[in-house]
């Protein structure tokens, strides 16, 4: 059961983990250098204690502890209890949710260990939006991807933007980062992967005939602002687009993810 | 050919238009209450000059004059220039994508009128969000819908954040709100529209089947806290759902849409 410890201010040093949380450059170096992330909400809370991450501790109001009672049953760490007044003070933001919690990073497993078995997975390029990282991870668990593997400059999925929007996907959706960037593609490839670049090139064919009869997929998404970088257009073994009505050039890279996901799923 | 007006204070009278934009509610009052809206960005300023929208005024930095020369010559509407940081100080926020317009709110269509030779229509109950009807209205434009309605509650299209997040969408695109809530569903059944509502009720069954082979559909679409009331999913036609993988609640509106979008315009 987890201790129950009364907060009476703001400056109380135990808080550390829980400071600043608007402030994104800030809470990026202190989160990884000591290795945690936050989830936020009773929701994601429960998904992040069920997924098997340690938690070091939790923070909230009174009025949460009821509802997170089984969760706080799980552990030893300490559950800092304070008002809302007092935790708007320490986080930087009003937190209408309610319950935080600070866990622990666990090491990323290898690229083949998420490779393994997997039959539908999702690559990310550069996307540097924690809200598209997370929403790309709710869609693709949702639609019935196995895995994701994302390129060293995109977004972290364990911050606590993109856990939010992604309503706990990233505790259950496997994934890890790929070590090198240049050959991310051609590697993928040699794992028995076929790989889809979504792209606006002249020769990318609507996806529904990209991904048609194919066993093992790698959807391969890039930056909302540039898309996929010419090497990894060049590098994926088939250029795919979504069509679309005359005189529009794009979707949003959420909601192409999205239909990229619902029609690779169900080829 | 705009006349461009030099600005030297943040308190001129005539930049009203333009104050206080991260203050939601009062720019909600103000835009309503003088029948104008704001587009945000070169490309989006564009699209609501070509989209036939009346301009009261620009507001622009110089470096942004070049781009938009075309557009300027087609209005004799006044161009206030002005530095970065007395924009940012007129405004509230950094208006990195440079150029505003403010324009003239044209008096909706009927219902009858949006529906007129439509084959596909996007149906919006309570979406409160800007965000998520702006990217409503940017997928539904991209996949190939013919126009969307509004119930009196969701969330107006033309507030700014809306317009951004759906790249004008809302200029092209023929909408309008519909007068009534209760009997909004009948309505579109009598005027020849297969009404599917996109829901997680126990009855409903995968879109692409709910859909296939419809002629006239209407796709109706609830906020993503609620989802649809039970009035409107008990007085569609049909009832759908995106079928998803084991343990997962749901997807996000703005996906869940694009996915129903995309499916729908195939049908």
């Amino acid at each position: 059961m987890a201790e129950l410890v009364p907060i009476e201010s703001a400056d109380d040093p135990r808080l550390a983990d829980y400071r600043d949380l608007r402030d994104v450059q800030l809470r990026k170096s202190l989160e990884v250098e000591h290795g945690l992330f936050l989830a936020e909400g009773e929701k994601v809370v429960r998904r992040a204690v069920e997924g098997g991450f340690p938690v070091r501790s939790f923070l909230m109001a009174p009025r949460w502890l009821d509802g997170l009672a089984d969760v706080l049953a799980t552990t030893d760490a300490p559950c800092f209890v304070l008002s809302e007044a007092l935790a708007e003070e320490v986080t930087g933001f009003h937190v209408h949710r309610g319950a935080l919690a600070s866990l622990v990073r666990l090491p990323l497993p290898s690229v083949a260990e998420v490779l393994q078995g997997a039959r539908s997975v999702v690559v990310l390029e550069d996307v540097v939006d924690h809200t598209n990282v997370g929403a790309i991870f709710r869609s693709a668990a949702a639609l019935g991807f196995d895995a994701a593997l994302l390129a060293p400059r995109a977004a972290d999925p364990f911050y606590r933007r993109a856990i939010k929007v992604g309503m706990g996907a990233v505790f259950t959706l496997p994934w890890t980062r790929l070590p090198d960037w240049y050959d991310a593609l051609p590697s993928l490839t040699e794992a028995g992967f076929t790989t889809v670049a979504l792209t606006l090139a002249d020769d990318a064919q609507p996806i529904e005939d990209a991904v048609a009869g194919i066993d093992k997929v790698a959807l391969v998404l890039g930056s909302e602002g540039h898309g996929l970088s010419e090497r990894w257009q060049r590098a994926a073994d088939r250029r795919a687009i979504i069509p679309m009505a005359p005189g529009i050039d794009s979707l949003n890279v959420a909601a192409a993810s999205a239909v990229a996901c619902y029609v690779t799923a169900r080829r």
